[in-house]
């Protein structure tokens, strides 16, 4: 088996999210549910906010025109009232409604109370203090649109509304397939030599659920492709499959061609590193990504392919990485031809290369804090430069 | 009442997270149920990883010394055997074990087999493509310290060493009480006149949650000091209480007060713009926030101070906030003295301030990507400045 040719690690994502369309069901969810949720409808507002006058101040409603003159030095005197006419006016408390016949509030700080007699020391413009109906969301407003990721000041905007149920789009389903005869389930017995954990696969599904998705992580498969075969069968029902292991072009690595011989492999060998041997498809319009087996070229095919497949499927908006800048403590050294994902270690400010460690090393993930991204036509990065590193979640 | 003399934002915060300790107490967990947990003891790797020489290539073990004087116009002939000896070879995968006389691996790529002989055309130095033991992981080493944040690829790491469980912190239990006679609990009827919904204890909820704390939301209480005092007492069992609304100087104020009366009130009154009434005390030994029940105030408190209080209690490390870099469309002004949140929308690269909304207008963040945040001692930004935005979450 040979790798197809080697695409451009851009090319490759974007003809791959090309083949397969978004997920249309949406499910109706109470709003308390709906953090980090992505909002299937656009939600127009069915009432005003606030549906009536409301003070802005702890102070007293008036009618501006009655205050005309006031100063400092000089008050106008008010008549306390339960209502407001000329010459009245009406204890409010921030919140409180602002009756009919008001039009202004004074601060409590401008005012002294002599009984039934208000010292007002400042003149008002009309709507002074006072919010009008629909100041905050006015009815029939659009509050939130189609596509959003709801935070939880949305959720507090829809609560304000009285909404207690919103449709969402669904969470994307990922099947999740470790494969490999040298893997030892978690929990049963010790690897022998030639054997290691399996880990790939419960990395794999914590990544799916923090970006927003839900994961099936199926049995270990081994190196066979017939069994490979009947396990991509099975996941079907799911929205996307990640296959881990068997991606490579040794004798014992079947998956690509099992892909391709179930759906249309459309890549196999991305210019990306470490993760070369990645590979996509499609199987019944589902996506499929074949994650090389080793952690950390597992762990960038991940972040490049599987977060934005995750991302199209569930109509999740792209989000901003977390990122800081730094300054190389060493040299990086890259392959042109090749988008590069190298670790760091950032320390006071600068970004130390964990250059030396293989893509099989998984550690070296744990140890690094995050990734500088270096562009296929670039050779790397000199000493002293400084980078953009984007912090590994 | 009044405020206490008005306290500068970053002293304020700092005066308060010195009041009170972080929580002691653990848990043990399935490794699989910690992502984003903070571990609470060092691990040290109880194994090597790997545990046996492995293979780093698909090829042949061979003894290097073997290789000597091969090149592609002049191989060496080996003998294919279950073993390596001199003049012996064995096939091997990725991961494989290499058996003890050999010292390297040959990739497939540089050899030809004939029958029971291999040809290799490449010379090799000793130990090429051989993974020694602990390659990965020594023995002893220390994997992960205490107060970490675990992501996927941490957990990753720690079930390649066949840890199952692992102690991690306690999540802190923030109680959060909502006052104010004008709430109606969402889902029982329609707000009147003077009423609206309770919003700030669910969004509380929400961004507690989502910043790593568990949460218990109390019945809305009325503004009276005595069933303030008793919600509070009530909610001493929690790690953190906040208490929503009550907080200004107005006459249905109780809020500080009642913190006061109960334990000590550290600050009352913030150079925080907007935020002002936040008050902040210490009941029992438990940090208690009196959020301002203006929403936009509220939120502005909930992500300075509940936050921060949050982080210390749960040993949870600062976090990189999400940020980008735009352009003032508009000049933001804001007074000095006041550390001060400004609301903007991102619309292609330019930050368009939502400045017109007050402190009560809780629309305005919903519409808002993120904050500028203006220090105390500068008065604003000017149109086109470049100025970082804190995405808010």
């Amino acid at each position: 088996m040979m790798f197809k040719e080697r695409m451009n690690a851009d090319e490759a994502k974007e003809l791959f999210l090309r083949a397969f369309p978004p997920l249309s069901d949406t499910k109706l969810l109470p709003i308390e549910d709906c953090d980090g949720r992505i909002i299937a409808e656009d939600i127009i507002a069915n009432i005003d906010v606030p549906h009536y006058r409301r003070a802005a101040m702890d102070g007293f409603a008036v009618r501006a025109s009655d205050t005309l003159g006031a100063g400092s030095n000089s008050p106008v005197v008010l008549k306390l009232r339960q209502a407001v006419g000329k010459g009245m006016c009406l204890r409010v408390h921030t919140g409180s409604p602002v009756p009919d016949g008001a039009d202004a509030v004074v601060m409590l700080e401008d005012t002294v109370l002599h009984g039934g007699d208000v010292e007002i020391f400042a003149q008002l413009p009309p709507f002074k203090n006072v919010g009008e109906i629909g100041e905050d969301i006015q009815k029939g407003e659009i509050i939130l649109k189609k596509g959003q990721k709801l935070r939880p000041c949305d959720i507090a905007v829809l609560a304000s509304l009285g909404v207690g149920n919103i449709r969402v789009f669904r969470k994307p389903l990922v099947a999740i397939i470790p494969t490999g005869e040298e893997l030892v389930p978690r929990g049963t017995r010790e690897p022998e030599e030639g054997e290691v954990y399996e880990t790939n696969g419960l990395m794999t599904a914590l990544y799916i659920r923090k970006w927003g998705g839900n994961t099936r992580l199926t049995d270990i498969v081994t190196d066979d492709p017939e069994k490979i075969k009947d396990a991509i069968m099975s996941a079907l029902d799911a929205d996307m499959i990640i296959i881990s292991g068997g991606t490579s072009v040794g004798k014992r690595d079947y998956v690509p061609a099992v892909v391709g011989s179930l759906g249309n492999l459309l890549v196999h060998g991305v210019g990306i590193s470490p993760g070369k041997p990645a590979a996509l498809g499609i199987i019944n319009g589902k996506p499929v990504i074949c994650m090389p087996g080793y952690p950390v070229a597992g762990i960038v095919a991940l972040y490049f392919f599987a977060r934005a497949a995750l991302r199209k499927l569930g109509h999740i908006p792209d989000e901003q990485d977390r990122k800081v800048r730094a300054v190389l403590s060493e040299k990086i050294v890259s392959r042109i031809g090749y988008k590069t994902f190298a670790r760091v270690k950032l320390e006071k400010g600068r970004a130390i290369p964990l250059a030396t460690s293989g893509a099989g090393i998984l550690s070296s993930v744990s140890k690094a804090d995050g990734f500088v991204i270096i562009p296929p036509n670039v050779e790397g990065y000199d000493k002293g430069e400084e980078v953009e590193v984007v912090l590994i979640e």
